[in-house]
């Protein structure tokens, strides 16, 4: 027998998978199943981005592109930052990756030693771990709550800092919980760790899909970070994979050698299709999409309280609403495997995104219509009334 | 100032990018290149692949798919395994990656242990030894040479073995030398790793590209071994990012879980293109090139030497020659900077493959047409003449 590595069995598959899969038997037998469990968009890519990623197949553009990215589309996300934030990032900066996990790839292995950690959230998005994992660092998970917008602070940063902590990961707007992180609360954060002379990396991948607030940037504030952005989910270019990377001027190289040696260059299809995300046209429909969640969030910030969730932070952004069910359960995982069987409604546990309570909280994702979202507490609003029967 | 890891700091970019660079300057200044230095088929995406292609963008088949990949390119490719090799092969074990990088870093990640070594041969394709040390493994560089077809053996392998080592890694054929590893050869190979309970990877991702022999995979040996392939090469599929890996039955849920957290999928529009990839009006175009390939190969087989490099041994696949230049110039990187300035030749130095005697090596590749390799003869011939005077 061939031995399986340490690291390899240590990654647990998302508990949400087994859902899935019985969601999906549950569904060949004829029984209609509402996803609210599923990160992905349930829009289709905007036809402009479709459109130029058939042209570019069309004219045979499917060769290999240099390993940063086309320079067209290296070009095109600086233009982005400069015509929506004002600010100048020279395209040398940007690396095209294939998608966010790309870009987390080539940010974490330019920046963790062996043995170093990295700090990050509790909850939160659970691959983060997994690269951190894979370069041989150590995760160090810090519970974060209601107080701090299931954020971290300055606080939270310096009574976890290690010797050997090589940087902080944050995700504004987060996954699960949809929370921003405070522009100043942010402020401190990076003046903490550039003077531990250690990384800032922001995942911004949900940067456009804020409901209350305008977008905004953590480069805003400091260009000696890491800026982690995916062309997913505002973009709805999930199976596409492409994301992108900012990276502080000194790591060009380094970034540009790692990109070369770990996936050549993002795929080709992709790059040419994105080339058109940021046309007014492509936007025009970004922005009715956006209204459009927005429409399904405050639905739900309404209905899931009357139900007996309560949602301790009202999210900002992303598609999530994380909720706390500890008046209706003290097993989400069970509520959530139950409520698939019995109500036909998909949801994440929380055991999904870390350990902290996580057997207190859902997630709901709000990505599929607002008839389905209607339907949802409806069968949800009987299933609890049975609940526990 | 962030500190740039180790790792990231000991990746040399690819001399030939150096070269690149310069080619693309004297392009610019109205200079015309013969590129016999790049690793990518000068053919165009066939076109089943690409209407393929098209038709899933143009339906919206461009969402996530299962980590693992389409279950239907998972079936296509386990039926390759059958109508090529009369093997069968469960489509459970194969999973579909973003390009060979993809399936590289999947199976490493699966077995190799931080600390713990890889064999592989030297010169050899440089990304390799990359990825081993991205998951904090040594990289144990085997010189071979002509007397063994460029190629390790078990007499190596044994003799190089250490407690702690983990894999073997092959190449058949191999990138730059073109050789296959002989049946008897890699079956010795394989007995002697599996009683070490260690593994064995074969890159098969010229495995279309042989001009003398019928393809053969390594498969036939052994179902505890893992197979990297592609689809970048003999299917002109390169800037698609498309490739797999055949990984042994208990090795598939762990591979499913590393999947799902380091890139999620292989890029859609690339899985639905693939699934033409099989199909015998593609094969008839492949199989076009394939012939042409051999064209080109055995033109140079026979101009090469009369230039005064030595072809050590003839390659029976890829798109490469590996030669010794050593009757011209004891500094191949510097010869190949002079043949880019002086002739407009583009070739990869040897130390672009690794140490062994790199100094004394040029690779040339084929991928350009049989008009342009024979400008760049003549273009060689008149340099070579010129040469050092």
């Amino acid at each position: 027998m061939i031995s399986i590595s340490k690291r390899a069995q240590a990654i647990q598959p998302f508990h949400v998978m087994k859902l899935l899969a019985r969601a999906k038997e549950l569904e060949a037998q004829g029984k209609h199943i509402i996803h609210m469990e599923v990160g992905e968009p349930d829009f289709n890519t905007p036809q402009p981005i479709v459109d130029a990623g058939m042209t570019a197949i069309r004219k045979g553009d499917v060769h290999y592109t240099a390993p940063m990215g086309l320079p067209a589309l290296r070009k095109a996300i600086a233009q982005f930052y400069l015509q929506q934030f004002q600010l100048t990032i020279s395209p040398e900066r940007i690396v095209v990756t294939p998608g966010a996990s790309g870009a987390l790839l080539l940010a974490l292995a330019a920046i963790v030693e062996a043995g170093q950690s990295v700090i990050m959230a509790d909850p939160g998005y659970p691959c983060n771990r997994n690269f951190v994992s894979l370069l041989e660092g150590q995760n160090q998970l810090v519970n974060v709550d209601a107080d701090t917008q299931f954020q971290l602070n300055k606080a939270l940063v310096e009574q976890h800092w290690r010797e050997n902590t090589a940087a902080v990961l944050l995700a504004s707007p987060s996954n699960p919980t949809g929370t921003i992180i405070a522009e100043k609360t942010l402020n401190e954060i990076i003046g903490f760790v550039e003077q531990k002379q250690a990384a800032v990396l922001v995942d911004e991948i949900y940067q456009g899909l804020v409901y209350d607030t305008l977008p905004y940037t953590a480069l805003s504030l400091s260009n000696n970070i890491f800026i982690i952005n995916s062309f997913s989910k505002y973009f709805s270019m999930t199976g596409w994979r492409i994301g992108w990377l900012v990276v502080p001027e000194a790591f060009i190289p380094v970034v540009d050698n790692l990109a070369q040696n770990i996936f050549l260059a993002a795929p080709t299809p992709a790059q040419h299709a994105a080339l058109a995300a940021f046309n007014p046209e492509t936007i025009e429909i970004l922005e009715q999409r956006r209204r459009e969640f927005k429409q399904r969030r405050d639905f739900l910030l309404k209905a899931l309280p009357k139900l007996g969730f309560t949602i301790p932070v009202k999210p900002d952004g992303a598609f999530y609403i994380y909720v706390n069910c500890e008046a209706l359960t003290d097993n989400s995982f069970q509520f959530a495997e139950q409520c698939l069987e019995q109500a036909g409604v998909a949801i994440t546990p929380g055991i999904d995104f870390g350990n902290n309570k996580a057997e207190k909280y859902i997630r709901f994702a709000y990505t599929t219509s607002l008839d389905n979202l209607k339907k949802a507490i409806e069968r949800l609003e009987q299933f609890i009334s049975d609940f526990g029967k």
